[in-house]
């Protein structure tokens, strides 16, 4: 997804999916807003990105890295049984990875998340104490 | 998984799923046999590995460029229309990430592949072609 000049914007379907956590260096990380599962995305702040192998290798490895931050903050704040980390982008093209907190008691275990059931919202102060846990392991630490 | 004094070995059901492609530096590279598409995995040949962020830091920088030379070695030989790169492990728990070829025209598009159609078993060559082709590109560029 490319705007004017070739600036980073993130896709609408993205964008209409997700609440805000924060910016990384490189990487714009969004919650799904699904119940069901804690979910958050990483779409690196460059125009025109598909695919991993779009990237030169210096933000690959610093994209690499930031995954790694937020899959662990993630773990930390859900003490989740598992992780799933995934580039898949079928339906929306902008790259874009996923890091899935798994029990398995969730809706969808052990089976991926994806199209088993239908998204459930969060209440708002659920979402705000989710987001607040995973900021401050991501960025006060 | 591991074996005598924490070796490594490959999880029974990996084994049972997959042809051997060949060993990187760290990984194991499997291809797992489903002709609906072309599917890759990587095993990171140490003991006691489930998560990505298990991997020590210089391991997993290796790990993750083995995965960026698979992927590409993948979709160079497949001239594949996307690529889905997973690290799930519900169901092994043993540290594998998938590399997957994907076309708008193949049996679960534009879903994930997982559950969605049994596997299909390659004809021989069929599958011989497909190796010989990536393990060209993996280890005579």
């Amino acid at each position: 997804m490319s705007g004017p000049a070739g600036a980073f914007a993130l896709h609408p379907q993205l964008q209409a999916d997700t609440h805000p956590v924060g910016d990384l260096d490189l990487s714009r990380v969004l919650l799904i807003d699904d119940a069901n599962y804690p979910w958050l995305l990483l779409v690196p702040r460059r125009a025109d990105l598909t695919e991993l192998i779009d990237l030169g290798d210096d933000e690959r490895s610093r994209f690499m890295s930031e995954i790694t931050a937020v899959a662990r903050a993630l773990k930390d704040a859900t003490a989740c049984e598992k992780l799933n980390v995934a580039a898949l982008g079928n339906a929306v093209p902008q790259l874009h990875v996923h890091v899935i907190a798994r029990r398995r008691t969730d809706a969808a275990w052990p089976k991926p998340v994806w199209g088993v059931v239908p998204p459930r919202a969060y209440a708002d102060d659920e979402r705000e104490r989710l987001l607040q846990s995973i900021r401050t392991r991501l960025w006060t630490s």
